[in-house]
């Protein structure tokens, strides 16, 4: 191919197209990641999309924990994308919830990246399987709206790796999405659209990504140094004036040939896979049908006093705040939905209890309405959240807590919906209601799944995949977000969301994996084995009550005695299992090999430590029913730190053959009576306490020192070599 | 000089001198900080010292809050080292206490950089007023032993130069210490003994630093590149090795000859000042007076409930724990003193209220002891604290709880004291006593002062200069301490101490600045004037009790709104102030104009922001008892950050002149339907929310836009140069 045409099709033509050159035709992107928003031809508005069914936004499905749901929505979508002659669709967005205010918390799924990472894997799943490729996005730690076209994400390498960037991992190397799209910020300096580290040595070449790099919307600060760094294509365009510096910078052998006409090469690969699928039709009542089920499966119980849910449909219910008719369902930017249709709960509750609904959305009636009634409901959301911005505050708007506290007043008898892309904080006011149901962002058909929920229709299975804390400042990001003059401190480490509330022992409103369901379950003894592959988990549960029900059994980790830093558990595994009123069932659970490692920044790779791992099983990061542990080898060899002439003396005396080297030297110097100073600090164990932090080389100044950098070479081979 | 002999003056001859060569002759350098440790001559243990005074430790000088105290306690060391033939003396010691684990934490004044940094100061003004040298140390981030030969404490520009710096700067430039003490870790990366931007560019060229930087004792890993970053002096030696590599250094041209020069320069104006000094006596009676009364003025009285301090010496007093008897009043390390006599709390008890004491050190006769007293006192100790390691626990040892809880039973009238290095945890325990008071490590007259407090004749005025937390977990450090593999992120930035307490609203068991009093005060209303030097606040304070005493007033500042994170409030100003009882007194403080000023990375400098400036006055961090706001103009245009063309629309938007520019710019595209995408986003509401993060230049990227670079760069030109 000609490089102007390499440097053609490595950027956009228009807003959601390739450039068609070379012989290489274009093909169409558009924004996902809950439905197709394809824009409508020749609409000014970017974003003024054609007909589509919006699913529930990932904050929604993804408190569902079942995978099986979030494959049916991927093909569900990739139907819709060939019924538009959609290729590739722009999500799923796997950041992590580092903060509860983040501005597009509602299009990620998790605090944790097995949620995401596993959900995530099951979508693209979906999609890909009917010919549709994904866009994996944002690559990489954009976590913050604020600043987000500039802002560095300050982060030491073992967060990275085990936090920001394990669910991308997972996706990539299960699911190969035909696209990853580099987020807009910096990593450690660096614009993701032009770093090298992630765009191809962390990504292609440790990971095997075989797919294309895209860019997001307006990333690109500078084409020649994306592509250097392994960005293949540049969107929106076209980008003439890009162009041009690629041919020249080719030209003039700043850039090598090869790289760009890879990247190309990649852009012909993506069209190829696109133009090999056929168009379809989808049936717009199955999937308001399939998205109705992920918004009910998604809905969290909180809390539930005096088994006030589910309504009994005979008594009247005072039905108050005006999100019950005219529903918040999803956020603003640039993954807003055109519905096919869009339902409501005050509807579906007045067709599922003809007669005995008493609606208000003026707070001036509401104390007489809730008076009046047997039972309250008080429908609050937030104000509109967007991409582009993060929220100010964790608080409901005043006039919602208002609302709710003076009905609770009015009614004991007060049950709370919820409608928020982000967790809001609950208390105090959660302690005045009995009931309280959250409800997310919920896609078209929330409003019908919120009456399922309410009447007991669908029994509620859906966890929080979000800590609610009890205020903002308790938050683990929060001294540290959203940072300020261009950088934000990823300060926290590796204590994300509820890894630092277990850290420090905070107490929170509703914990991490929690929900309550209209049925009760019970734990039997979990049982643990090591194998080649990880470790398996067995155990019985049981549903107690008289209901059929869903439980989300999960699996946490930890490692007392770990030689880095931990967080007290870690989320390794969950089952989402369907049981009968009244039946046991088996449940397995399996924690892949990998996800049994930490990184180590000393060795620069995954490394899986021996030990006695203690697992514990329950119903919520908090609720934990049963414990055991399982011994594993771990690495052996590979998993030791080499010592080093500038390793301390703790270092080679708590390493069992640096200790037998070292050993060796100190009783020859105590036989002696050499060694002079060195000698003198290793005989009082006062000093040795001292001592104990010295890196060996520095004894060397000492007068006296029976060191050389010749001899403490040796030692240090003679201790590598025999271990 | 000749080359060998600047090489050879440049390190230490042994491990207490310098080296004599090229007609400069060595004087003599030992340890500090609160004490002349002069070695034995020819002992074999280097911590060997020859009797001097062992005044209390910066633990407790630093908790009287009153820089008067700390310059005599200097005058008088340095009377001391004259009298031993000692030139400097290595101290004080001012590092932040980031975590209450740190191992050398005794050695150390407060976890605020205002309390270290004026205490530091009239100390070496103290020390140097007689003609002896102090030793600055350790420069800097030196919060915590483990791995502190080797660890890198990475930390943003902004906590450096806010927290971990202030001190620092503060001495050097009010005091000009002869010497500087670099540390041994890590600061971002790079050996603070081989620190180019600290020992030179900060403290010299910005600072003006005038004298000589020294090592720590081994802290040299380069000799070549010691000398290349400032540090003039390493210590010990001799060091044959690293002379020889700097006179090939200069030799080949790797290193500026005027460089080693310089330094070697350095040593002989050190040489010259230490030898102008003539020597001295001292009487060991009035040090160890003054030793006792620095010591009665550090103890903290942190709980007295129902007035059951003083004692009443004619009731009979229970007094329990070794540590009665045994003194714990020093730290471990090269701070350790051999006192000239050692007093104990037991004997002064003993001696003040004759027949009136019964002892036991074995917890079995505790209870019967304590239960025939009219009143128990509990002596409770940490276990040895040391240079060298962290502490491992906040809690006392469980034998010493375990006696409290005993005693308390036993007697509703119990009273503990406490002795450690570094705050301990007091809950649950604090409940069930009466009175508890802080006696840290004292030197040695505390037992004689802990006695003058318990009785009364000395009323406490100590105050903490550092916060006790309820838990570990709960401290700011918590996440990021000690850190692993070579590296500790000092992951809360500015939050430091009280400061994150207060950021994330916790409770806490006592708060920074707290401390009881055998009378009380009452504050008047606070005036503030802002002046060209600072604020100036002045306020009434009252003693109300029948009582003499001493009350530490601080003023604490904040400025809501500011474009930065700030702390929810900032210690500024303190006044140690003697009020008759009954009697009402004018307190002035004052706020310097440095100290109101934050370090903006934009601008590499230190900016003062106009602003409402709250002051809130007290006699803790949260016993806040009047408040006064006041106006300031700040620095300015100098405070403006310029607009730039990556500028984000929202920044260009809220600066005034720039709001003007590009307010016509986009007036043009809206009256001439020019700007395509561009005018598009700007036109709709919900778009131009997301564009605020947007920055302007990457704007030009989209079809239509009306910006090219070179009318960006004209844009912000206009905006800058008119403003």
């Amino acid at each position: 191919m000609e490089l102007k045409d390499q440097a053609a099709i490595t950027s956009g033509s228009a807003f959601w197209s390739t450039t068609a050159a070379g012989g290489v035709p274009a093909i169409t992107l558009t924004d996902g990641p809950h439905g197709v928003r394809l824009q409508v031809a020749g609409a000014d508005d970017i974003l003024a999309g054609q007909p589509a069914t919006c699913f529930p936004p990932a904050v929604a499905s993804g408190s569902t924990w079942d995978p099986e749901l979030l494959q049916r929505m991927g093909e569900a979508l990739a139907d819709e994308c060939r019924s538009m002659g959609v290729h590739v669709l722009l999500g799923p967005g796997i950041n992590l919830k580092r903060t509860p205010l983040g501005g597009r918390n509602f299009e990620y799924f998790s605090e944790d990246p097995l949620v995401a990472g596993v959900l995530a894997t099951a979508w693209v799943r979906g999609l890909q399987s009917r010919g549709v490729g994904a866009s994996l996005k944002h690559f990489a730690v954009n976590s913050q709206e604020t600043d987000r076209m500039r802002v560095s994400a300050d982060i030491d390498e073992r967060t990275l790796r085990e936090l920001y960037l394990r669910a991308f991992q997972r996706v990539v190397t299960e699911a190969q999405p035909w696209t990853v799209m580099c987020a807009y910020n910096k990593i450690n300096g660096v614009y993701a659209s032009q770093n090298h580290f992630l765009l191809t040595e962390v990504l292609r070449d440790e990971w095997g990504f075989e797919g294309l790099v895209m860019s997001d919307w307006g990333a690109v600060v500078d084409r020649v140094e994306a592509i250097r760094a392994g960005l293949d294509l540049t969107m929106p365009g076209p980008d003439d004036g890009g162009d041009q510096a690629l041919i020249e910078a080719v030209s003039d052998g700043r850039l090598p040939a090869d790289t760009l006409a890879t990247s190309a090469a990649r852009v012909q690969t993506l069209v190829s896979r696109a133009e090999a699928t056929s168009p379809a039709t989808y049936d717009t009542d199955a999937h308001h049908a399939l998205a109705r089920e992920i918004a009910g499966r998604g809905i969290v119980l909180l809390k539930n006093d005096g088994a006030i849910l589910p309504l009994n449909p005979t008594q009247t219910i005072a039905v108050i705040g005006e999100s019950a008719r005219t529903p918040r369902y999803q956020g603003g930017g640039s993954s807003q939905i055109t519905p096919t249709r869009l339902d409501n709960a005050l509807a579906a509750l007045e067709e599922a209890a003809p007669g005995q609904i008493r609606f208000t959305a003026d707070p001036k009636e509401a104390e007489k309405l809730a008076r009046e009634a047997d039972v309250a409901i008080v429908f609050a959301a937030t104000d509109f959240e967007t991409e582009g911005s993060d929220r100010e505050s964790l608080d409901l708007p005043a006039a919602e807590i208002a609302l709710i506290e003076k009905v609770a007043v009015a009614n004991p008898r007060t049950v709370v919906v919820l409608a928020n892309g982000a967790v809001v904080r609950t208390t105090p006011w959660d302690s005045k209601v009995k009931g309280l149901l959250e409800g997310w962002l919920l896609g078209q058909a929330g409003g019908s799944a919120i009456a399922d929920v309410l009447l007991g229709t669908v029994n509620p299975s859906g966890r929080l995949a979000e800590t609610i804390p009890l205020k903002l400042a308790d938050h683990p990001s929060y001294l540290d977000f959203p940072g300020e003059a261009g950088h934000v401190r990823y300060g926290e480490g590796i204590h994300v969301g509820y890894r630092g509330f277990d850290a420090r022992e905070q107490e929170v409103a509703y914990p991490f994996g929690f929900g309550l369901s209209y049925t009760t379950f019970t734990y039997g003894q979990a049982h643990a084995i090591a194998t080649d592959n990880g470790i398996d988990i067995t155990l019985d549960v049981t549903n107690t009550g008289d209901r059929d029900g869903r439980e989300v059994v999960q699996a946490y980790l930890s490692l007392p005695g770990s030689r880095v830093r931990r967080a007290p558990r870690e989320l390794k595994a969950f089952a989402n299992v369907e049981i009968p009123a009244g039946q046991t069932v088996p449940v397995k659970l399996h924690i892949d090999r990998p996800d049994l490692a930490y990184w180590e920044i000393r060795l620069n790779r995954w490394i899986i430590e021996p030990g006695e791992y203690a697992i514990a099983v329950g119903s919520s990061s908090r609720h934990l029913h049963t414990r055991v542990t399982v011994s594993l080898e771990g690495d052996g060899a590979d998993a030791r730190i080499p010592l080093a002439t500038d390793s301390t003396i703790g270092e080679w005396l708590s390493d069992p053959r640096g200790a037998e080297v070292l050993g060796e030297v100190f009783a020859k110097m105590a036989t002696e009576g050499s060694g002079g100073m060195a000698a003198a600090m290793t005989a009082d164990p006062e000093m040795m306490q001292m001592a104990m932090s010295f890196p060996l080389d520095r004894m060397a100044m000492f007068p006296g020192s029976p060191f050389t950098p010749e001899t403490l070479r040796g030692l240090a081979d003679d201790a590598n070599n025999a271990s």
